[in-house]
């Protein structure tokens, strides 16, 4: 697949700081830099952009708030085409927190929001966009978003937010190839003069699956993170997908000699990837947090069956939507 | 997706062995089998039927063989509606190495061959539909296999063997999802009285996709192994085939018990997955032999650039193309 519309967004360690808290050193993050820099990746999200007064910066690693100041201590005078950039919560960054464009080493800021808080998200979107920034929307747990509700809030972006790309996000991994195919219709439809943009998790083992099926249908922009990494069962895998572009812009073997350097020895000391609580919650369409704190309990932690049982009893299924 | 005319074919323990010779016991398999059979997965291949004359029995297990008393030795006085068979190769297996049907616990034999074999897997399949089993022909090495000779040896099975379905066999992990609709349908095409069936394997973490993509064009016979246990990155996972397919006569919950007690164990000793080197061969479209050994080399085994590098390099294309 070669289009040249096409731009890989890295989330590496945005995505893989959710499994431990961000505490990634700045050697660590400066070696996924340049491995993604020379692997002609179009942009890097180094993290999540956060208000320190919301989140204690001891429990919290550097890539919870990437600070201007951590973020230049990675690029030092690296020359680099890719572009870096943050993600933002609505309601956990402050004004304050965001220092106009030209004065951050950022080029980008990702706006992560729910359906029900498009109004918000564009709000934050166009304030970051005044300060220069170059921003995208990204609508989570699209799973569970109806239709009415979804076409409603992008036809509000369309019409009210200069976003680049706005960002299918398959929170719970659910989603199969003919609901992508849907999505990125819908999204099409109602943003005729943005881009649409796709984030897959890998529960089923469909992320990069999913990734190909949303670019067959016209997306542009998409998520991906070295050896697939992220929370739960991960995300798309770059070097997975780098292989299936076929844009001579882009470089394999960085990518998989920071896999050898870093991601393999990571793999030992945190988890990430096809592990069988994150396929159940994604067969159900669920939030993977169930199957996090399963994963912490070191009795239950594989206890597969019992656990698909508990998800599928009446009972719990009242509880969840109580 | 529900379609009644769909079948689940289990290779878990024919395609498993390929990583241990096929080194397991009785007690296992029938583990398998009793959870496949109250799964209610249609066909259950439990390994090879080869000549002892050509594999020394103490090198090689027992499902490399597949002998009939071992076959019983599993199912015992059980009940299931799964139908048993086994998997064999051409010039691997003799005449005299298959009972007739009625005094076999099999129900099915799959031929498995090459495109510039079909011939020969016809004159096998034929022998073996003689005696009364019901018969499979199964194409490897299907994406290196040119469109004509592919078509022509089609046609001749139409034409000659009254097997009920012949499979697409990706056995590289290269196929991308267009290029299976393309292959079911050149399938479809030229067998218009046999059923497609599609055996991926998951070099690129696609196996599941693409066999998803394979029902969505109308293949109805499904391979897939329990955790996706397979040779190399392994196979399409049977717990995430199962829940995929809505057909109420299928249970997820059998399988997540013996993944639970039996295949995480197992996987503990023995490798398969998502491993770089095997999606290096994958996207290559190269077969994944030199990615085993490279797994047996304790220093080389995680040295993915360098091995994408020779892999890629002019003198080892050359080399393998003389």
């Amino acid at each position: 697949m070669y289009r040249k519309e096409i731009k890989v967004v890295d989330c590496t360690i945005r995505d893989g700081g959710l499994i431990n808290k961000w505490q990634f050193s700045h050697e660590m993050v400066r070696k996924v830099f340049l491995a993604l820099s020379a692997a002609g990746v179009d942009y890097m999200e180094v993290g999540y952009r956060a208000s320190q007064k919301l989140f204690p910066p001891g429990e919290f690693g550097p890539w919870r708030f990437s600070m201007d100041e951590d973020v230049m201590k990675i690029v030092q005078d690296t020359q680099t085409q890719m572009k870096l950039g943050v993600m933002v919560d609505i309601g956990r960054v402050e004004e304050d927190d965001i220092k106009p464009c030209e004065e951050s080493p950022l080029d980008f800021i990702r706006v992560a929001t729910y359906v029900k808080d498009i109004d918000k998200a564009i709000d934050l979107a166009n304030h970051c966009n005044q300060k220069g920034y170059e921003t995208f929307i990204n609508i989570m747990a699209i799973s569970t978003a109806t239709n009415f509700e979804l076409e409603e809030g992008l036809r509000q972006i369309e019409a009210e937010a200069p976003v680049t790309a706005v960002n299918i996000v398959d929170s719970f991994g659910s989603l199969y190839s003919e609901e992508v195919h849907y999505l990125v219709k819908t999204f099409k439809d109602n943003l005729p003069t943005r881009e649409v943009g796709i984030h897959a998790h890998n529960n089923q083992q469909l992320a990069f699956a999913n990734t190909i099926e949303a670019i067959r249908k016209g997306a542009n922009y998409l998520d991906a993170t070295v050896y697939g990494i992220g929370r739960g069962p991960g995300n798309c895998p770059m070097e997975l997908l780098l292989s299936f572009l076929k844009n001579p812009k882009y470089s394999l073997e960085p990518v998989l000699q920071v896999i050898e350097d870093v991601f393999l020895p990571l793999r030992e000391k945190i988890e990430w990837g096809y592990i069988i609580p994150y396929m159940i919650t994604g067969i159900l369409n669920e939030h993977p947090r169930i199957a996090i704190a399963l994963r912490q309990d070191s009795e239950k932690r594989d206890k597969y069956a019992e656990f698909y049982r508990t998800m599928t009893t009446p009972e719990c299924y009242e509880a969840k939507v109580e």
